[in-house]
């Protein structure tokens, strides 16, 4: 997906509200307002948000030293995912069809989210969200390309959503391998909050290598990206690797929740809606992973 | 009041929207964000909203070619605040206290705001104003300066609002001028709109000579600081004005309604809260009006 003019706005909102989460010293923060206005007329907007992020939040890095901000949040949303596994773990194994049922589980826990300017409550959102239907449905497909593929990719988006992703992994019958970013950015999943939700049990954790909030394939390593080209199925979750892989050539599958209204009018649904869908195939298509 | 770091997306959001009213083309709307964002390093935050707001605006209107895109906004929402006149009028004179019921109706009159991120409904949220309690009430004091004084300046706001500053005029039973800014900045009232409003029905009207989006009294005219220096009573209407001239030394009254949750907490108030409060006179008072 592009960067719009809306997300401009969006860049510096995000800056005030990590750099108030990073550091107490307002002078700092004032530092980083300055710093992202003066990106804001070299940003090229044909490129994705997250790639325009990740150079927002290293700066935040930078200015307060701060290399892990939501550190204490991450452990915290994991708590209370891990508190409600056992009911949804009930939910699906009670479910007629609990590989839906898992699905929708999935999408529903990509509330949790501290990138975006909403607050929310873990459990009454997504109680909430099992009773929304999916707003656009490839479910038909999704099982298709499961039972056709050896292994899945599956990039995990936030830290308590992990846990989520765990309960559809449980639900799928082929080896999974869990991506997860390869250093702390916002609330997003590294390595050690993947191990924290439990992941390693149902899944391989590795590493994208990418330090941006959405798997930008060229800031991934070479070992990651080769790995992307050979799966036959990618699973995506959330608003930034949607953002950042959306005009990518792959057999991707987009779970999230349109929880910011660029997004869901990028994808042409409403503002909240829940997604399962396939990833549009570009026309000319030349066998390598390319942006559109 | 000086601008807070929060100010400072709320700057980009509002050249973002304004941006998109003045002009279609996008290249137009990220010059001016390029050109707000390289401005941020160079903003004193001891100075107040509208002086940083003033360059904005002008920013807006040198790129687009557009000196007044709120021009159609403006005559739409004084017909509708003309629409309900004659009943804000029967409600005023049926009152125990038309007085104190036509402040509430120019305070509620203050949700016309087109500089602020929110929709409104002039009808339904001036009907349901008329219930509520002001947060910050100096309604004694009020009545008291009211008849210790010969002649009262009162500075408008928007556009629509001037209807309803209007009706508060004519229960006043004192000479009233009604100041205007000197050029269309966002839907601010300027002498043609205050003229459509039907204010020269009440009032001599004036013009601070100012183009900021408040009335930051060191762009005014030098005639119409004499005027300001000299005035026994000074009504400053909304959000605008509050910012530019809470800071000084001078008997004003501010009537506002407190829409952004920075100047509610500047007040100590909650958002959407309706004021009628004095200045606070500052200790060190020398005799002359500057900023704190």
């Amino acid at each position: 997906m592009k960067t719009y003019l809306d997300c401009i706005p969006c860049f510096m909102n995000q800056a005030l509200r990590v750099g108030r989460i990073s550091t107490d010293n307002e002078n700092e923060i004032k530092k980083i307002l300055d710093n992202v206005g003066m990106m804001i007329k070299d940003i090229p907007m044909s490129h994705t948000p997250p790639e325009i992020a990740m150079a927002v939040y290293s700066e935040i890095r930078k200015v307060t030293g701060n290399s892990d901000p939501f550190r204490e949040k991450k452990k915290l949303n994991i708590a209370k995912a891990l508190k409600l596994y056992p009911r949804m773990k009930e939910i699906i194994e009670e479910s007629d069809d609990s590989l839906l049922q898992a699905v929708k589980i999935a999408i529903a826990g990509n509330v949790i989210d501290l990138g975006v300017n909403k607050t929310f409550d873990i459990e009454e959102d997504i109680l909430k969200s099992l009773h929304d239907d999916l707003s656009i449905n490839d479910y038909s497909k999704f099982i298709e390309k499961i039972n056709q593929s050896d292994k899945i990719l599956y990039i995990g988006d936030n830290s308590g959503e992990a846990v989520f992703d765990r309960l559809l992994i449980e639900e799928i019958d082929k080896p999974v391998t869990f991506v997860v970013r390869e250093r702390p950015v916002i609330n997003d999943v590294t390595k050690q909050e993947a191990v924290e939700a439990g992941v390693d049990k149902a899944a391989e954790i590795i590493s994208s290598g990418t330090e941006a909030p959405g798997n930008v394939l060229y800031t991934c390593t070479s070992d990651f990206r080769e790995k992307f080209e050979n799966t036959e199925m990618i699973i995506s979750k959330g608003q930034g690797n949607y953002e950042a892989l959306s005009g990518v050539d792959a057999p991707i599958f987009f779970l999230l929740k349109a929880k910011c209204y660029v997004i869901a009018e990028d994808i042409g649904v409403k503002e909240g809606s829940l997604i399962l869908m396939e990833n549009k195939r570009v026309k000319n298509f030349h066998g390598t992973i390319r942006n559109k």
